[in-house]
């Protein structure tokens, strides 16, 4: 297998003012490629640390991949560094230089000898175009190893890797008929991690030579299945028959096969069936919603939420009787069924879902502690209700009402 | 100064399957303490990698914080690899299988070997007690460097740091002497980068031997000013300095000092002066309620949103008459004002703000391309508003509209 090294080059991951978000990117499509990331490193803007940590990462790895440290500023020293590393000069480069110089224009700003010393990179290295910034990209090739730095900015590196990079290293595992080693991902929901390993059991009895791994989150339980082999298609083969195990075992708690998330999924099926929705929500305060319509096209089957926080509001504006919030209380079944139903009429959707809970940190009871939540899914005939205890950590809870909402929408959706 | 290196162990992290949070959040408490993070770095759960690994780091650091592979199933290695690394043999610790058994009885849960495997751990080690989980951390000394080995889950690994791992550092540092590096960081909203820059000026005018970073995101700009030297008192005194002269010249977009959001302030705002508010939002869909609604208490001041995504909705629920949308659209001003105005009488708030705008990716047209908002905000006598061209992304154009619409409610409280 390929053997990459991600190296992020900056202070600002050092500190721990930044999550690395650039590293585990890079990760992901590495993996996707069969490669084998064998370390995440991050050191600081240093040129001696990172020619010291340069010499290293070639020495156990076939391509070292570099983000950060191209800027403009003093503190930018990832190219001085690989020039001294390679032994080499800075020279001019047209074409970056040229594309600089347009972006520039086509903005209207005065370019400063800063920017132009952007376009000045090593003599031995090859340019890759950085087509939404100023800092290119570089590659350079030492004794069949390769280093390719990129910008640290996000969208700048990402557009650089699905660019050139991908298909470079693409290449290469071509070229060198590498192995490579595959994964599939197989998302749960609505089961816990513990119960889902006690129903599939004993990995040893049917992925020999590969791989099970449990990812928790609060969005549901990851399965992860890897093999590796010569190539694709047979270890492709092989976490087929794991999965048909797995599936046999756990299937009906599996809504997706790849790296989408449950709000993906259902916002498919909503337009697959041609169906729509509204919600009114008390202590997720807003971020049912907003899980909602983080899709693009949302406004298609999403017609709109209320954020009932007080019991007036749930009186005055979602029409829940007064009566119903005095007897048997704003977390209660009566009042969580009323405001998935009256949602629905008000938006005049097909569904409606009605949350109300107690997200703490205060306002727990001994009858309804912390963590309580009613969910309530009302459709044009009917509406049933679940009480759910989810935790005594507000942002938790708010995040677990949230998926079990979407969970218990997903179970009506693919039932009808 | 100290110099410390975060290992975190785990394939899930090397293949990019989840961000290393981890790692972030240990350089942060270390970064707190004065130490210098040197180096993070990231490897399978491969026990002869992690002893190389170990090797390495402690060569160049004085302390190794491990997080991860501590688990009772066989890919966990990080204990194993640590007793043959110091040559040592497991021993049972009394102290942490009476914890573990007491955990599993609470529960009612039977107790397997391989948890009764958790509480023994290489003779050499001091043990770190778990209080919300089976795997114990360990403490190993080693030529006046030290290993420390804590569990991969984020809960776990936080509780033994913030009770064990951060009064350890700060002891070791009081005791050597060591040199201390500080930071302060100014946050900014309301400003660009490069404008801030512009207006700061150079650097080196008035922060000789330390360091000024700028570190931007959707919810603002954020300037970290560093300074090493024998204590803090000393390296804060410098801080305070270059702090004043950059008050002088952009202090009017300063809203915090300290690692708060502007969410956060605006509550601590709204509860101060005593002032409420409601919010109907459009294009953001429920991100606007969901982050007022993040903060605990919040049911104080925020008393509810609603999510009016169509036309109809925006009529029917906030009662914009429909005469100004079919005149002026739904993405205009008029509108706008109407759903800040309105919204405040239907809660009977203090404040009342409005969103509308095209997130995209379709919806735009020439004279309102995706990315046009327009922002309103009404109190009993007044309403203003605002239009904005946040960007192209549709993520990126929800995050902003709330930062946005949040800059809008902080200046007006506190000019208040």
């Amino acid at each position: 297998m390929l053997k990459i090294s991600i190296l992020t080059i900056g202070d600002e991951i050092c500190i721990g003012q930044i999550v690395n978000t650039n590293a585990s990117w890079m990760a992901q499509q590495c993996s996707r490629l069969g490669c084998d990331v064998i370390v995440h490193s991050s050191i600081h803007d240093d040129k001696e640390l990172i020619k010291i940590e340069l010499n290293r990462l070639l020495e156990i790895s076939d391509v070292v991949l570099i983000s950060g440290g191209l800027g403009p500023t003093s503190d930018d020293l990832t190219k001085p560094a690989l020039c001294e590393f390679f032994d080499d000069v800075l020279v001019k480069n047209q074409d970056a230089l040229d594309f600089i110089t347009k972006m520039f224009s086509k903005r209207g700003i005065d370019m400063l000898e800063r920017n132009v010393q952007q376009a000045y990179v090593p003599s031995k290295c090859k340019v890759i175009l950085n087509h939404i910034g100023t800092a290119p990209g570089m590659l350079f090739e030492h004794k069949d190893k390769y280093i390719i730095s990129m910008p640290g900015v996000p969208l700048e590196m990402k557009n650089m890797f699905e660019k050139f990079v991908y298909n470079f290293l693409f290449d290469l595992i071509e070229l060198r008929k590498e192995n490579v080693l595959a994964f599939k991902i197989l998302q749960t929901i609505g089961i816990p991690e513990s119960v889902l390993a006690e129903k599939i059991g004993n990995p040893d009895l049917f992925i020999q030579g590969g791989t099970l791994a449990f990812l928790p989150s609060y969005k549901g339980v990851k399965l992860r299945i890897g093999f590796s082999a010569n190539d694709f298609k047979t270890a492709n083969q092989l976490i087929s028959e794991a999965e048909n195990y797995i599936r046999q075992k756990v299937g009906k708690y599996i809504f997706a096969t790849e790296e989408v998330t449950i709000n993906q999924v259902i916002a498919s099926l909503l337009i697959e069936k041609n169906k729509t929705i509204a919600v009114a929500e008390s202590c997720t305060g807003g971020l049912l919603s907003a899980n909602f319509t983080d899709i693009p096209g949302s406004s298609k089957y999403f017609f709109g939420g209320i954020v009932a926080y007080s019991n007036d509001i749930k009186t005055k504006l979602v029409n829940v009787d007064e009566n119903i919030i005095k007897r048997f209380g704003a977390v209660s079944k009566e009042t969580v069924e009323s405001l998935a139903l009256n949602v629905r009429k008000i938006f005049n959707s097909d569904f409606g879902i009605g949350i109300t809970g107690i997200a703490g940190p205060s306002g727990g009871t001994k009858q309804k502690p912390v963590g309580t939540v009613w969910i309530a899914l009302a459709n044009k005939n009917s509406v049933y209700s679940n009480k759910f205890f989810l935790g005594d950590d507000r942002i938790i809870i708010r995040e677990r009402a949230v998926t079990t909402a979407f969970n218990m929408l997903y179970k009506s959706l693919i039932d009808n």
